[in-house]
């Protein structure tokens, strides 16, 4: 039994997963110092004789799930409308609901969003949504790391726009660094359809002077794509090199639809891009050219988008469908191996984020990680433990969840959060906003 | 919390799927009388005072999913081999191991398959593979149904084709009918491209003789498809249609390569097809055409295949990957919606195993059913319980099953197997694979 440890901790008898150049599973040691991992090998390192020691037996050790796309909020929205047209969905079912979103919404839909992330082994989120002090809040008090960004949309008048974009450089700036160093944030225009060029370049400017990177829907849907080139006479690839947004450091969701072109221009700047596999088969948007991607030097991650287009959070699930759908796509059995899909859902992830000491299990990193049992039926034989976590695993392994060196889900229950009310409150909000 | 019931006993507070013209849930109450639903229904039914009654508060009630194809013992092989060009797997992974199988090993494959199943949410699966009086064995112990077959490979002499081919019509007649009438039987020549067509033609017999249904592999590949053209000059269906197979009730596995006419052929014969989604996806066999074998009439199940190219044997997953991948495939959002999935995973598959009383909540059906627990944050909120089951649920939300009327899983716990035996035993069975 692990307890909640704080300050100085070891595990023994750990599986770790390290998937470094030597290896990929370790079985050993590894030493916590407050928020950071600082030792991790086979033999015992040096420490003090008092320090608590606990057995990491039967446990399998992983870095912590990054999402890199995401809105919270809308878990709120789970189930309410499956199987539709994507114009239906968004305009008779998404659009009236979201329109009457309050702050209390956000924050029970963000909550009940956080709790199902850190039950589910992610420890790192990628938020892009409105009212987002309600997001910053529940990352503070649930423990999640979290990259936050007020999303924009740009249909409206030059003075909502002005508006919008104080509110989102206001966001950035205040909440940064927050949370004890748990949040950072980003500039997002929503996407290059629903911003005009002129709007879009004001949030390069903003995260210019803030330096911060930037964020934003691209070429997710067939028609967005035609509709940019008819617009612009560009790709919108094209069209945000045009807009400056990649002189700043960069992640775009989805990029499902991409030329050669597009992803030269998408490695050249070192463009991160977040892969969305279940959203963007659900919703039909196409299968993303993610090994032609990775083939050219782009760091692919991985994203649930929201609990309405998904419909769960399950970040094993994302690693799952990118190891199978590009495989039976191609017809190459050898694509996206399972280690790649799970750096993707891991050291990929924080890489996008441009949290440097974040996603690998090794010294001198955030001590983010899971444990899973691994006396389960599905994980047994003990083959490849690689393998297991890609193929045979699903967020219901997750025993055992720390953030920043802190233990916040112990035995599949969340610490930090009150698991009862929040679906108490969620259904409620769902409930209100059903009937308002 | 509910009791491990025999004979007469009723649920009270429960949220059953039942998807039958009139609604998807019902809420209410459901009669089990020994091994059979007798009632379901909003209003408490007429029953004795002193009837046992059980609360299915926070309970969502689902038919027992059907697992149509698979080979239980080959669990053993789970992770030993992945991300491999499909020959290399079989010809240096899997055959090599699969030569060594001892009856032992397949009856501790076989009780961690069905352990893991059974845990799972699944109370029926098909299965093909050797030594199977293990398996029969296993299906007696666990409680599960199961349709068995002694899966043949004709890459012989005619005399062990003779010997072989004795031990499928044996295995047959001994076992339908077992355990309480859980076992049912069938007759499988492996597939068309392993077994001669005098061969196939002997097994299309013996189904006549006994009165039994065929199984076979059939267009999982296109390189088998384009063999049988070569050799036959005939595609697969034809082939098979030309030999007498679908004179019989039949399901093939796979059906991954179909043309309109082999379409055309399956649903003039009723011939139901296993589709195996996670298995085609991962070893890059291709995509079946499922929405356009529904539309034709065909009876579209689903199957895991094994736990050694899946690598695991949750029915949720593939009712999942059937709902989504033909979605981002065809780019129509409204394909497989979820609905449709669920049925794929029981209702389809009890009628591709001619089980005519299996695969619905309804009375006059046995009493195979699963609960799952509601009150957990991706089920949240109570928008669409349909929706739910197929896009946010995994076979780790399954608490309770029922299988022919006794309750075989409690509380994530299984009832009638020794699961730390298994998992110990399934571990030390792969070792002794590797090491002799």
């Amino acid at each position: 039994m692990i307890n909640n440890q704080s300050g100085n901790w070891i595990i023994k008898n750990g599986t770790f997963v390290v998937l470094n150049n030597e290896q990929a599973v370790l079985k050993g040691y590894m030493l916590v110092e407050d928020d950071l991992i600082t030792y991790i090998g086979e033999e015992k390192p040096e420490c003090s004789d008092d320090i608590p020691v606990v057995d990491g037996s039967h446990l399998l050790f992983l870095p912590g799930l990054v999402n890199t796309h995401g809105h919270a909020g809308m878990s709120l929205l789970r189930g309410y409308g499956d199987d539709l047209a994507l114009q239906v969905w968004l305009q008779e079912k998404m659009w009236p609901m979201e329109e009457k979103f309050t702050s209390e919404d956000v924050y029970w839909g963000a909550s009940l969003s956080a709790l199902e992330m850190l039950k589910g082994g992610t420890t790192t989120f990628l938020d892009m949504y409105d009212h987002m002090d309600q997001v910053a809040k529940v990352v503070q008090e649930s423990g999640i790391r979290a990259v936050l960004t007020r999303g924009v949309i740009g249909f409206c008048s030059e003075e909502m726009q002005q508006h919008k974009l104080n509110e989102a450089i206001n966001f950035a700036k205040d909440w940064n660094g927050q949370a004890d160093g748990r949040i950072t944030t980003m500039m997002s225009p929503h996407a290059p359809y629903t911003c005009p060029p002129a709007f879009f370049e004001k949030f390069v400017q903003a995260a210019h002077d803030l330096d911060l990177p930037m964020h934003t829907h691209m070429s997710e849907t067939l028609s967005e794509v035609a509709q940019n080139v008819a617009d612009y006479g560009l790709r919108p690839t094209q069209h945000l090199e045009k807009l400056g947004m990649f002189t700043r450091p960069s992640i775009v969701a989805h990029g499902v639809h991409l030329t050669d072109e597009e992803i030269e221009i998408l490695a050249t700047h070192d463009v991160g891009v977040s892969h969305n596999p279940g959203s963007n088969l659900k919703l039909a948007s196409g299968i993303a050219r993610v090994t032609d991607l990775l083939k050219a030097g782009v760091t692919v991650s991985l994203g649930t988008d929201s609990a309405a287009s998904n419909n769960n959070l399950d970040m094993f699930e994302e690693m799952r469908l990118a190891a199978l759908i590009h495989k039976g796509i191609s017809g190459d059995p050898t694509a996206i191996p399972a280690a790649v899909a799970l750096r993707m859902g891991t050291t990929y992830g924080a890489k996008s984020l441009f949290l440097d000491n974040v996603g690998r299990l090794a010294p001198g990193m955030k001590a983010d990680f899971i444990a899973l049992n691994t006396d389960q039926a599905h994980f047994l034989p003990h083959t490849d433990f690689i393998s297991h976590s890609i193929y045979s695993a699903s967020a219901k392994d997750v025993e055992h969840v720390w953030v920043d060196g802190k233990q916040v889900v112990k035995n599949g229950a969340c610490l930090t959060l009150d698991e009862e009310r929040i679906r108490r409150e969620a259904q409620s909000a769902f409930e209100g906003l059903l009937n308002r």
